[in-house]
């Protein structure tokens, strides 16, 4: 007799960039060379200094590198992340608020887990980073999104998050900032207002943070600072230094709350991988270095993003916000696309096949942004960036000659394991 | 307003073990040496060359060890790992079968989450690994404990097991072998007759074998080879090749159920830890480096085992099985401590506190072994393993001269963060 399962699970749907790295994977077996514009994985890893240092601890006959660690994470690295959030944002919060967590992904899950009831709803961004959706069914919320338009570009709408507040419903607002996927840094006044909405209505702001040191203009607004009762703050070392890989991130909020978020993390993988946690307490510890990686890693993203705002501005039609940080161009199509009737999801996927050129659909995002394109600079050296950009003004010029001929639907883009 | 959260996670209690930890490191703050019987942690690193790899790769300029994995794991570990199982065990599974995940704890949580439903019975050992409770509580899932005996070599009841099975509510058996805390491997015949009734009841047999490959006497069983449609194999690289704090574990299962499984895993971590899996996979592609270490971690462990054996068997009225496999003897002191009135749980912070050596009280693992203590025996040399054991010998001595004066209950093992 086969057993039963939790039809719960059923919620769960594996993230959309898998299915376009599988197509990817099998392009790169085929032997073919893809421009990767997809993905928000850093294209510098972490500085020389502390990778040597790791190498060496790795030739000692001891458990030192590979013993179990408390819950939490070292006491050392929360101290070193308390000194750190201290001298980058002027944050000041105890050893006692800070728990590192494996990843951004388990600071998601163990966050929700804590302050999500059955039938919550949550107030989040149209659009917004996909990962919320996800978890957010999962633990029976309902997601109320509000449309963060282009033209605004990408602010909160203030007065709409107030209006669709529910008393005594509502618990939160997810709120990116530097952006995934639009680039937008979170404007001081804004955060001001969502703040105080926050004090005022009993709201958690589960601000995601991962990107915070990768800011090309404007100054990080570090929510905690404003509503230090109400604000839960994500944090991943996976864009800077540069892990995404080996799942470390940090959660810091009110002390109370702390101490639960800290029980779910221990639930779910007892401890924060142990050689992760000794690279970036080296990596923290070091201000010097850390303070030049930063720069290096600014000035190189830099670059690549002011080259591929200079090839998409070749795309006649093509609408963006020059993002203050983060990853990401978000490119508005609508005008080319929508004439021609043809599907964004489609086009992205025509674009890597057939010119081996991956990006995003923007309705992965929101469907506010379906007629939009998600375009990452991090990966690739500026002279493929450009390339990539190119290839996609051709096709898209092709399209326009075509009168949109020989796109069809398919199902590649659909999730399986 | 102070946000809510939710109730749920009260149901989550921090490690025993952390608290036990917390002493510890005070102690060591202090200057003070403590031996270590209370952790079921390697006393071996991973093998030298598998180290000295990463060591070079770590000098590379390339993203190629920090990358996001897919969510299941890269394809050549899970390939690395169906080869394995084949040749250690016989196990006939596919890569589509197996989920990588981020260690013990995760495939235990991953699991649970995909199989239980609020409500749903779930038999398991008493003793057993405390991990479940947790887990099994905040799951709403209803304990059945079933008593397995010293006296009966700690092999599950299989008639109690039955009776104790309610048709369309008791979901799953959760066994463990080699066995935490007792140490005994689970007897084929045993094995067989748990297989049949899981496969007549419909039930989940969750068998969680981290310590398969060290064994000393006999032979690990694999119970998936006894019922496939049924069995749900958890297993971890925390105790071989020994790296607990890096967080790497794997699945494996029905395909239909792992597919579930491994939406999970991907909620709560998006991949394993990277660094993790390239180690690993090195490790189990080199078959001759392979079968070295365990045969050489078998021996190192096997001679403290014997030591420990030795210095128990000098304790007047301590009673214990010869464990087969993993890390532990789980000692019976009922016959020295119940004249005494002495509580177990008081013994072994007396021990810590006063005799500087850290070992587990049994009732961390069950209402059966209260008078019991688990001693673990792969993180010390044997000359302290020795000189822990004698301390233990000392003082149920000088309890006994004192004839029970000055134990007193405190709330030193009280969990907090």
């Amino acid at each position: 007799m086969k057993p039963p399962y939790n039809v719960d699970v059923d919620s769960l749907r594996e993230s959309p960039t898998r299915a376009v790295n599988r197509i990817v994977e099998r392009l790169k077996r085929e032997g073919k060379d893809v421009i990767m514009l997809s993905t928000g994985e850093p294209g510098i890893p972490p500085p020389l200094e502390v990778r040597l240092w790791l190498s060496e601890a790795l030739k000692e006959e001891s458990m030192r590198l590979y013993s179990y660690t408390p819950s939490p994470g070292f006491l050392s690295l929360r101290e070193a992340i308390v000194d750190d959030l201290k001298d980058i944002g002027g944050v000041d919060v105890s050893v006692d608020q800070v728990v590192v967590a494996t990843g951004g992904q388990a600071t998601m899950f163990s966050t929700l887990a804590t302050i999500l009831s059955p039938g919550d709803e949550v107030i989040l961004m149209d659009p917004t980073y996909f990962g919320y959706w996800n978890l957010l069914s999962y633990f029976k919320a309902e997601l109320k999104p509000i449309v963060a338009s282009l033209d605004k570009g990408f602010q909160p709408d203030v007065e709409a998050i107030k209006e669709s507040i529910v008393k005594g419903k509502t618990r939160a607002i997810i709120m990116v900032s530097p952006d995934n996927p639009t680039g937008r840094l979170l404007d001081l006044d804004v955060a001001k207002s969502l703040s105080e909405i926050a004090v005022d209505y009993g709201l958690w702001i589960v601000y995601d943070e991962p990107y915070k040191t990768l800011t090309y203009e404007g100054e990080h607004v570090y929510m905690y600072n404003l509503a230090p009762e109400n604000t839960i703050s994500l944090n991943a070392f996976s864009k800077d230094p540069g892990i995404p890989g080996w799942r470390l991130g940090y959660i810091y909020g009110p002390g109370w709350v702390m101490k639960k978020i800290a029980l779910v993390s221990e639930a779910i993988t007892y401890n924060p991988p142990s050689v992760a946690q000794h690279l970036v307490t080296v990596y923290l510890r070091n201000r010097e270095l850390r303070k030049r990686h930063i720069e290096y890693a600014r000035s190189v993203y830099m670059r690549r993003r002011d080259v591929m705002m200079e090839e998409v501005s070749k795309i006649s039609g093509a609408r963006y916000i020059k993002p203050g940080g983060a990853m990401f161009l978000m490119v508005d199509i609508k005008d080319i696309v929508e004439p021609l009737n043809v599907d964004c999801t489609l086009l992205t996927e025509k674009l890597l096949r057939e010119k081996l050129v991956a990006v995003l659909p923007g309705e992965f995002f929101g469907k506010s942004t379906k007629n939009f394109i998600r375009l990452s600079f991090p990966t690739e050296t500026p002279e493929r960036i450009r390339e990539g950009v190119k290839r996609l003004r051709e096709l898209l010029e092709e399209i326009e000659e075509k009168e949109n001929k020989g796109i069809k639907r398919s199902s590649l883009f659909e999730a399986s394991l």
